[in-house]
């Protein structure tokens, strides 16, 4: 074996132990990819002859097309990706070729290569759902700006709001999971190839030129820092972390909604799932599962950090294990945007049942106050005031629904206000109507931000596709340089 | 499909985002057991009616085989392990015999009721594993009671300990973890099963029946706890975390301690190996890939308590994230213990190079301090004295190797020793001779100690082959009942 | 200054950094009693002489009282609370006497043997409150065995229960929050004390001996072990990490069912607030506040993991670090404990509500599938079937309350149920009345686990009366030998 | 009290447990700037009249004189910061007036404008030290350019490096630090002031003027995200983790290469500590602390993750708990960078000791295989044979060091290489020369890494005293239109 001092037995339980071929499995055609772009570099700058170059291509091109159809399979005798995909292109051109592939590189460098070049795509893919989940929660915006509806806090009936305004709130908190993401991908995209070891190389290699090949946006100079560093992993579990709890919010509410006591959302059937014992049940499973999610990408997070604290510079095996639950963690987090996305288009929501809610429980009372506020009286005492009488109702187990009652209740407390001012004022629709600050649950407001949003969602898409084809791009220049050595 | 309210189709995405099948399969056997138990408990109860039993017994049978064979493929489309379970015996004896099977059950108490079963057998692999890695260790430190090394504080030289004294502190920090590993089992090792969906059953069970035949000490009583509460995994994975935080200070100290700077151990070959690009390497992989996987341990408890949190009882469906990490990281701290164990009884501890380390950096000062103290000075003047004579050494670049210099600075501050009674002070082998408190590196202190980690550890063990035997009589029971019932 | 090895000068911005006066003064009390028992057994032992011993007390005796009195002030400058209370003896009773008192002792073995004094103190203070908890609740429990409520899984409307029942459950759990807390206690309460800086000391000292006076139950023996390991720090987080868990879904659950749309509870007013802005609000903020604080106690947990991750044997600085969470978090824990026991106990659990409620989601389904069972039919199909006439009466906007309508859509099925016989099925009371198996809601059985919970109860804090006892008596005691060593 | 909706007590336990003075007495001065801003444009809007704007602006202004001067003790009693300051200005003008200052705003929207503009300058002096951190890094390397030492990897000798080299390494990660904490910044500053309590008001406020005079960039528009959300938090204490884990592998680096066996660096005395009981110790204590620093911020990122998941939206009493931990936390960084600068411009880095060390672990093998490439060897062959030869060599205890040695191996393995090639070869010094690619360890590449790092650093220092400036001008501008309404 390859990777030997002396004449020495690997232990049985290390080698299992120490295999990241299943982490690594993931990343075959990026470690090609950079296999291709490193040998075209290799031959361009005369550090091994063409004709080598050729061979090795021409292995290496076998490969890739063994594994798009599936046909490869990894040995875990050889330990990781790198050394099957060499010991490959050694088995078909001989060792006396297949074994410059590997001249001024280290796998040191070729592992963060390819890590960085994975987790480019799962971020795009990510974001990609992100912004289906956005525009999901638009749309149901779109038809429901007047759809009136309690909004909370302390999750204490507040004050009315519209359904359009909960969707558009969590567009707002998404959109900045999205800022995050691209930012993470900025980070990623950087080209650790041709690090070697640790200290670079003393052959005249051409770093940017294969970052270029493979898509990446520039280069990550400093070898020791390349090689060592995993801080671009950090920074996007961070930013899924932040995420995942924006999800979790949306999730846990969407439970609490879908309940009889709410009885706000019915969750779409193929969202649902039944009991093996409760025939009557229809539970929420989707955004269960979600939010149950949330507690697997914070326990990678934590992963990550603590793998770093302390670690010496230079590659050190613990790395190794940062993989371990990255790639499911990605998948997972983009089925999750999915399965809400999904879950939220096909509920429904219940436009009377909210509008009753609403009503209920004193929420706008605040608008009483608002109005002695407007009428001369000082902020406080309204809000004083205006606590007293609700307290009474509450008392004798009545509303603002109650109108009668509340008139006779505000008129002991010597509280003047003209009937049809004062149903205007109780009514909930009318105070999301009235409300006109910037960001307010107004419709015309709204509509504004809906408006915001959509603008701002159609500049983040173009530059998502502008990546997306960046990449492209670079998979078919590196083709093309292919085919023009061997042609 | 059984799981449904409406005739409604699952979303294909939601399909596999719910499934639980990856981390459930390795539950199958325990789900097979448990049914069993279950089906006996029925029949003996009247519930279902003998022959029914019998029938349910037989396809049980059948399947376990099939398990144990390596013939039964679960179909994802089925969910779950329950419901593949079930499809096989209703698929065996017809719907109206195998849909009696479920009787009286939920899947909110078989699942956990698997869990339980798998998470024990986890735990007693553990528990053997790191009696091996303590008897390691043991093994070291009866062969090195008078191997003088140095001991560190602020990983600064502090003062001469033994080999035996480092390698049995970790014994002694291991006990407790063997404590902790046990009290997890003592709470994961009781039975949920027969709690049903949330609050018990009309049907008249045997709850503590199939609790025995299913080798449970004990019996969760309280239905809505049984199937709500999963700190039984918490608890097993806060162990495993303290573990892996005492697993990554050996390693730490292994590689270290392997490095040329220090010199003091060279690891086994099997552990360790070389680099594809620098040809004189040999690293300490099997320690860097302990001290990695603690991240992964960290991870998971974070999700373990991250799930938990806020989480309203009942089942809910964020319980099934909780295994997704369980099973592996429960492997990979099992191999981990032996990984380390191999590699300290394959490593070789440089006897030279840790007495000549011992020497040199001033480590036995503090023998000199107590000698003025015994002589008759506050301690605080003592150090202080000492402290300078140090001072004064180390500026002209010489320790207390250097006897006639250290002799000459002595002097100079007014210190009268006998020179042969200096020698002695100084030596860092005499300095271990001469403590004798309680716990000390003393060689027959530490005789005594191992004696008594040798004793504890024949109880433990001896503990823990009762609780292996009383799963495997359980096992045994449960064949004897079927055995009997199918006549 | 005492730590200095040669003229330095600490940077200014170091000395603020690095002080640990904060953390530790609340250990000030814990360090004058370690230091008496200290002095005490070096007079014994002979290491001091007696009058020295008296000498050295008599000062540490009127710091106590200073402390006490609140008249004792830290100085910062002097880095730690041992340095300080040091200082203060010399300043008493010259250096040449006051010197002596940290013979054959180290601040390493001195501050983890403060720290696990004032932590045990803690951890019985939060075991007393706990036990409060639990007693509030079983309160509850007893006067509502009869009081119908619906139960959940996944946060939907499953099966009725009782509110003891609900109440119960949470007993259930916490019991094993306080048995892992005692099993801490067990693991905190041992004495490092003489383990000196790393490995012991040539002085005859008698370790047992102020283990004993200390109140200690045992002693770390292995001197390295004593003063490196802080896994008593984690294993006690991790118990309050999984008992806050469990307050989390408490709290959780108190804020669900104190909203309108549930209504089932109101919750005390002394617990809750109004709001600055909307005079109608009446937030459960005190819950709120418990659900927060776990997040608080997680990080200290997570804290103490990463501070240990890969630390080298001895005494490290880090380790200081451990205790900038430790206190507050200990003292929040306690007063959440407090306050959820205030809030419960003040709390109206509104009756009519609660069965109005489990009256509405089909929660006896299940009752009716298991008549069906019960009658011949196998489970799966009387699930399925049952599962049929609720979604029937769903889509017709009715539930089982419409009995006619239900008995209508029963037939159509060919399910034949006497009237009366159905009333009975469908009755939650009933529901819960028909249930048997251990562990069930039944209001007998709920009346048995009662009484099996306040007995185990009684146990417990027997057991802890004896700790509490055992703590003062070692006070006692040393009081005791001071008053006759002074004479 | 005015949060109250009925007469009621709020239990003392309570009182303490809700308090949230402790973390808030920080965020005093800028609740007081907040309160100018909004006062300013109400009186501007025409919402209250302009002299009782004058009367509670003047309130405001003694108020923040008698903060600034400490003259203000903050009342418990009060809850929080808030409301001590609405109870001051109403003593100070009468209820009528200073009860209408709270028009138009609510505390859910006041805190959290406090909280960002709390941490908005917390950031920036992190920033601020950041920068100082890596320009005594960049001081180091500019000196040390040509002063080889050995590299690592698997924390085993790998490759010469030089001392610039290294330093330059933990620039480059550090500089992407201080891009995630401006982009911290960024997501920080923005303006949720005027959201009030979750839905905006119907007074005709202008967000964007408040948002303006408080020297914010931009306006949170959506009040109910604007409330809801700590996602700003989380995204800088994420900043905070990967930077801390930066610096712990810094700080372990020093404390290993302090280490008598390393013997590389002789750390400045004022941060560094002797031992109470061991007179010789110079303990690395800046660099512990700093490196057990990193589990207080890990720790605070759990914290606010755990809390934020599945919260519902609107404001939560939850969302109080986050500022615990986090002025601390913020506070120990900016000191925790401050040290470390400290403590490296006081240390020596011992030149002999390094290149000695480089001679001896074969660091320059790889060069010797590279030759043999470069002479026409395949890279595999090449790299097989070096390791031939090393493990020939160690076995008998010799290193290249030993030249004749060398020499006679190699002949034996059949290469022929010139004594004065060879001699180049293995020389670390010539191996640091010769590397060539881009970012490797040579003079004159570390030398153009440098330059880019300062003209890097002096672009962000720029833009950093652009947004420190903008919040001094905009207080300027706050004090300039208070003078002019008074007048």
């Amino acid at each position: 074996m390859l990777r030997k001092r002396f004449s020495r037995e690997v232990s049985e339980l290390m080698k299992d132990f120490s295999s990241s071929i299943e982490a690594d499995k993931e990343m075959l055609l990026d470690d090609i990819w950079g296999s291709q772009a490193h040998v075209i570099m290799l031959s361009k700058q005369g550090i091994i002859e063409c004709k080598d170059a050729k061979n090795i291509l021409k292995a290496l091109e076998t490969l890739r097309e063994y594994c798009i159809q599936g046909r490869f399979e990894l040995d875990p005798a050889l330990e990781d990706v790198h050394m099957n995909l060499e010991r490959f292109v050694v088995k078909e051109v001989g060792e006396n070729v297949g074994g410059r592939m590997h001249t001024a590189r280290s796998r040191n460098d070729q592992v963060v290569t390819d890590t960085r070049m994975k987790l480019r795509v799962h971020i795009l893919g990510i974001e990609e759902s992100l912004f289906d989940l956005e525009k999901t929660l638009i749309r149901i915006a779109e038809k429901s700006t007047e759809k009136i509806m309690p909004g909370y806090t302390h999750t204490q009936q507040a004050q009315p709001i519209t359904l359009a305004y909960w969707a558009t709130a969590y567009v707002s908190m998404l959109s900045r999971d999205a800022k995050r993401l691209k930012n993470s991908y900025i980070s990623v995209n950087k080209s650790p190839l041709g690090a070697c070891a640790l200290a670079g190389t003393s052959f005249q290699t051409d770093r940017r030129f294969t970052a270029k090949l493979l898509g990446f946006d520039d280069t990550v100079e400093h070898a020791l820092d390349a090689v060592s560093s995993r801080d671009f992993i950090v920074e996007t579990l961070a930013a899924l972390s932040i995420l995942m709890s924006n999800l979790s919010r949306l999730s846990g509410e969407l439970i609490l909604y879908s309940t009889i006591e709410y009885g706000i959302v019915e969750p779409g059937e193929g969202y649902t799932t039944g009991s093996s014992i409760m025939p009557q049940k229809k539970n929420p499973d989707a955004a269960e599962l979600v939010r149950g999610l949330t507690g697997h990408v914070y326990g990678a997070l934590i992963q990550s950090l603590t793998i770093l604290k302390s670690l010496p510079l230079g590659y050190n095996r613990d790395l190794q294990e940062d993989r371990v639950l990255l790639w499911n963690c990605l998948k997972r987090v983009n089925t999750a945007l999915q399965v809400l996305a999904g879950m939220l288009s096909s509920s429904k929501f219940k436009e009377d049942r909210m509008l009753e809610l609403a009503g209920r429980g004193f929420s706008t009372a605040t608008e009483l106050a608002n109005y002695l506020t407007e009428e001369g009286m000082p902020f406080r005492k309204a809000h004083e005031l205006t606590s007293r009488v609700v307290g009474e109702l509450h008392r004798k187990g009545r509303d603002f629904r109650d109108f009668e009652h509340t008139m006779g209740v505000l008129e002991k407390h010597r509280i003047k206000v003209d009937g049809r001012v004062l149903k205007d004022i109780l009514d909930p629709g009318r105070a999301v109507e009235r409300s006109r600050s910037l960001g307010c649950t107004s419709p015309n407001e709204v509509k504004r931000l809906i408006k915001a949003f959509r603008r701002g969602m159609t500049e983040s898409e173009s530059d998502l596709r502008k990546r997306k084809n960046k990449l492209k791009k670079a998979r078919e220049h590196t083709d093309k340089l292919i085919r023009e050595l061997l042609g």
